[in-house]
């Protein structure tokens, strides 16, 4: 069922944030740049390129040639992919199942959003309608605070999780954003700054939501052959599982345990031989995506790294610190390090890449014991669900 | 370099047109319903569904979950791609990879478009972004009759064709689409009627234009074992060709034979065993993206239907009708079949299915006599150029 190998050669990174500095493009070339130095290639030895953009509040509504002309990439193919937050990971999907095939020995795979072109009540409105459009946006005024504040209530109301719970999220991610010079929000926060922060969404406050980011990231991913040519340390993708769930949040049986994530840690794992029950116990460090606090314990619930129900009790107790059970989000997670859409999955890449090449920024370095990440993208309320484990070992 | 093989298991086709009777994943519907039954599966049996749409007209920007929903086809995995025009094969080029590679074994490829939830005019200018944004929309007002106007006019002055030889592409088009059910324009139209058309932009006149439609098409694809068990008649997908031009017009050595479409016919047909000069000697029928009248004329020198500077001749000859040197657009074409962005490549590969298959409609079936054809689908003005041979032997 497998196809070739494939791995990680190289990877880059911006700097996330409030990029009016930069066009897409030069967003891009950021990454593109420090990709292609890193793995010790040329344009001219890139296959296909692969972007990863949603878009809609930026100027350029077609970027993929754009960005592959100032890139130097042209007349290699390229393609843009779209799944709502989750599109970096499908931008990633997609160069992976290139190279497995073997219709391609080394691709590019560019994830890049510049969301402050719009104003912020426009693109909190744009990413509104990533939900149910139709339903939910258009009938009920739902946005995705608001969304996710009813993931928050529902699990409150069941497992006695408290807001103190849902900072606790929030300050370990800024802890780890202070460590990390590409974050969006460099600076730590504590419990009471975030408790005292304003509400948006209750139980959300300031401190519980992501930010609006621009900024970009890049992997190359090669065949092995190729691989074990550029390269002493490839970074293995040892499977991806991928689900969806419906867009209409009523018609799902349960808030809590979204289904589409789970069923795509189940693939997932099973692919790469690892029980979900423990999952915790085999991998050393997880990227998941905590677009708001609540989400980051649904997660760790849905991969396995705590039981339903029980995932709040990880943050209480700082388990997923470095040193606890699991690290969690050490770059700073969609919180603080930022969440350029198209570029998130694809920044979740590199940050395991350099977690497992032993070559994470000083103070956020994981110990490498298993070889073994995982990367949790997630779109819309749960609708595109994507899990990509990252290994050592082929 | 090849992975598994791929076939073409099951097709559906909407009607294209102006459907304002349907919503987006009703129109996806009518395609999904239609390449399910005809591949004798279920919704349950499909593991991945790649929809192509570009959406920047629609209401619902983010459709893949959506409609997924809608078809019964949640929590399969799901993405949207996008490569302007060519978004539909770009589409099909996912679904192949992922089969080819054993990430999966069947998978569907959904293109669908609504264009007409816009005003006309605001999707002229829409589409015209699908140039070069900046420099060539913004600065210029280039939308796309400007854009392939200077292609007609470049290609009249260097090698002597006439308005006449232009709209031969269209009448034969419409003489083809009066014979498909599934077209916008199922009716005739003589020289004389295009000659006499109002001037879109000179030396366009209102027949040379594809129109802006609403449609769907899928294809259902399925590694060997499985394409073996559902049909007697599998269509292989024998090679994809993909290539990139410039966005920039301005930053091209030469407006004619474009490079893209001409890298994307070398890539696809080397993999094919097909001589590029002497191609049409071995391919049954073609379809290519007569979006304007010209870029079919360009296709047939791109794709070496004919010589360099010779493309017209075919056209002043007849030689592309059922008889010819090699039918082209026996659909209709985007001409006069319609051109509904996303749907449109998809659209190609379930006609071409279908002429393989010996099951066109009465009047436009070609002869079969290599089981060979070729889908040649642009996007912009040559920026994304895609080639896809299909074949009746694996």
């Amino acid at each position: 069922m497998a196809g070739r190998r494939v791995a990680i050669v190289g990877v880059g990174h911006s700097k996330y944030g409030y990029r009016n500095d930069v066009s897409l493009a030069e967003l891009a070339w950021e990454s593109i740049k420090q990709a292609l130095d890193d793995a010790g290639v040329g344009q001219e030895d890139i296959e296909f390129v692969v972007y990863g953009n949603v878009g809609v509040w930026s100027s350029e509504p077609l970027p993929a040639v754009v960005i592959n002309e100032y890139a130097g990439l042209t007349p290699k193919g390229t393609i843009r992919v779209e799944a709502a937050c989750a599109t970096g990971s499908a931008a990633i999907k997609h160069g992976y199942d290139m190279v497995a095939s073997g219709q391609a020995d080394i691709v590019m795979v560019v994830g890049v959003e510049k969301m402050n072109e719009s104003p912020t009540p426009i693109v909190v409105e744009l990413i509104g309608r990533a939900g149910n459009y139709f339903w939910e946006f258009e009938n009920f005024g739902l946005t995705f605070p608001g969304y996710y504040a009813f993931y928050a209530t529902a699990y409150m109301a069941r497992y006695g999780a408290t807001e103190e719970d849902l900072c606790r999220v929030a300050v370990k991610n800024h802890y780890y954003a202070a460590r990390n010079p590409k974050a969006h929000f460099p600076r730590e926060i504590t419990l009471e700054q975030c408790m005292q922060s304003r509400y948006i969404a209750w139980p959300f406050k300031l401190y519980d939501c992501s930010p609006i980011s621009d900024g970009s990231a890049a992997v190359i991913l090669a065949s092995e052959e190729v691989a074990k040519k550029l390269t002493d340390t490839p970074v293995w993708i040892k499977s991806i599982g991928v689900a969806s769930d419906t867009s209409n949040i009523s018609r799902r049986p349960d808030f809590l345990l979204r289904r589409g994530v789970r069923r795509a840690a189940e693939i997932a794992f099973k692919r790469a031989g690892i029980p979900l029950e423990e999952s915790y116990r085999y991998i050393d460090v997880a990227e998941v995506h905590d677009a708001f606090t609540i989400a980051e314990i649904l997660s760790y619930e849905e991969l396995g790294f705590a039981r339903p129900g029980e995932g709040y009790l990880l943050a209480r107790e700082g388990q997923t610190y470095i040193g606890g059970r699991i690290p969690v989000n050490v770059s700073g997670g969609l919180k603080a390090k930022g969440h350029p859409l198209g570029a998130t999955g694809v920044g979740m890449a590199v940050e395991l890449a350099n977690q497992l090449r032993g070559e994470a920024d000083r103070g956020r370095q994981v110990p490498v014991k298993h070889g073994v990440a995982v990367a949790n993208n997630v779109g819309g309320t749960g609708h595109y669900a994507y899990v990509i484990v990252y290994s050592l070992n082929p």
